[in-house]
């Protein structure tokens, strides 16, 4: 079902639109009471990634609530180390952990991949169909994968890390073993994603949160043909790259068959354009920090931000709202775009 | 006292050299065996820190063990926020912490600054003149400074953080606190590395950790400037500015009266050189990580990487080098440096 309100879609194809859409990073999540409020009552946070009931409730909140111009399907992106047979575990305060690692060729072996492990996750599909019955065509909904270097990280370190040492080691000097996992990963991240868009997603985006872990010639070996691989298997709808620090990789993106780049907020909105030519559109890219500002400021960096992106923007924060975000300043951003024209 | 191998000081002056200089951030730690046999006979890293004899014993020994070609002083950043009134603990695996926050424009007003803070660290000047003495003129010796930034981010924040959420909040919408509070940390920071010079060395680096939290118009703002301020009232030796994360900010580093940028492994080499011109010298930038290899890749990419900078090229690593690097890693990566030759 196509949405009424388009826009993402529209800006993602490159088509003119009167205003930038606007959505956030992390949206369906702690900045809202009312997710508050189903979280506290269960005992665990998987529990609402996998329930589809849950997980559609808390994917619409914020379009009810903030009134943005998509809604992105409330998961996580660990749900493909598990179907894959490694399981992890969400920690209050430690966040994400695997009770088992990659430590081995037999571990990689072990591993599920491709459509035996993206059937192991019906919970994700099912949560996509009553999302959108939920929805009922408002806005497009977005789905959601974890790039393939960054679950080898998780994979292989067990945990968030400053420096996922455990995981960089996996690289040199024998990047064989790397590359099989890596392999593995992509395969299962595409037949995943192939099943998300049959379910109703309308765009997909990847997040490779620790691209900033690895230089620019070990992101071009370890990261990059996999992202690629996993864009040109995707043909059915517009894919978002977003990997956070890759400062240095802009041009590579600009060259895959993708729609949109995701920008963190060390991206100079306007040099990034320069970098990356007429297309694809760009995404972002707002210090999720200004938040915690006044509405004037707010509002103020908001505007400048849309002039300097101008055309072909969708309009986000640089990284995933903050948890403890005033919900008026989170309300302040999204109106502002809301209200911003171009050429106006 | 002029040091007999001044490498490290001709490049820093623009100067031709047979060959680039070598040493490691973090290379007096935890890497030698004979670091790790004195930090477990003391109760608390900060006894190293204030002892002038043991900081000297740790600064010379890589010197003794590795062959670097420069000694940087055993210190912490977090000895200026000590002195202006706001004492720091480390804890062991957490890292280190502030019992005392900074929240208000009281708690500014309360903190010493300028000479008064820094004529609180004789421990730190006692420390360079013993390890001259034991050095005796054979390498340069290094003294470092958090910069401004990153030590308001450890002082309001009160520890390590991956989003540094409360230090942010200080800057926007009422930047005058922060501003006052970059101000004392400021003229404090002059001061220290005054009288480390005076007690004798040769060269400084600031250490700006947390400079990759800002986007390019925050670090503008709020980092930059006081950056400046540092290296223009510092005319007596080299200074060098190493700010990670801060790949935007590179023109802007050039611009600064210093003479050696420090780049995290992101940066590709050729074309920092190329952002920057010819001067000033490049300070890294290989990942840490690429010492968990084995020595053919590693003398592979230190090689590599010495070729892609040319000269006017400090080599270090992108980072510090991690505890567990194996030290026979470490040893083939300086002797890599010390074997190469330019034009050879």
């Amino acid at each position: 079902m196509k949405p009424v309100n388009d826009l993402l879609l529209r800006v993602a194809r490159g088509e003119e639109v009167e205003r930038p859409p606007v959505w956030l990073m992390r949206q369906a999540g702690r900045i809202l009471p009312q997710y508050r409020a189903i979280r506290e009552s269960l005992s665990d946070f998987k529990v609402l990634v996998e329930t589809p009931a849950l997980a559609a409730e808390v994917t619409v909140q914020p379009v009810d609530e903030l009134g943005v111009d998509a809604a992105i399907l409330f998961s996580d992106i660990l749900v493909i180390p598990q179907a894959m047979g490694l399981p992890y575990e969400m920690a209050e305060k430690r966040g994400p952990w695997f009770p088992d690692t990659i430590r081995s060729a037999s571990d990689i072996a072990a591993l599920l991949e491709g459509e035996e492990a993206a059937a192991r996750l019906p919970f994700v599909y099912e949560a996509i169909r009553q999302t959108n019955a939920a929805l009922s065509g408002r806005v497009p909904l977005i789905g959601f994968a974890g790039a393939p270097w960054t679950l080898l990280a998780y994979m292989v370190e067990g945990q968030g890390s400053k420096t996922f040492t455990k995981a960089k080691q996996m690289l040199f000097p024998e990047p064989a073993l790397a590359h099989h996992l890596l392999e593995k990963i992509t395969s299962s991240v595409i037949a995943y994603l192939k099943l998300k868009i049959e379910a109703g997603v309308h765009l997909v985006q990847l997040f490779d949160s620790w691209a900033g872990l690895l230089g620019p010639e070990a992101y071009r070996t370890f990261a990059l043909p996999y992202i690629r691989q996993i864009c040109e298997a995707i043909p059915e709808v517009p894919v978002t790259v977003f990997a956070k620090g890759a400062w240095f990789a802009l041009e590579d993106f600009a060259a895959l068959p993708c729609q949109v780049i995701g920008l963190d907020w060390t991206m100079d909105p306007a040099q990034s354009r320069s970098r990356v030519g007429e297309r694809p559109a760009l995404q972002g890219n707002l210090d999720p920090c200004v938040l915690f500002s006044n509405e004037e400021e707010i509002a103020r960096q908001t505007r400048q931000m849309l002039d300097d992106f101008g055309p072909g923007h969708i309009a986000n924060l640089g990284h995933g709202v903050y948890p403890d975000t005033p919900l008026e300043n989170v309300r302040c951003f999204v109106n502002t775009v809301k209200n911003y024209r171009y050429g106006g």
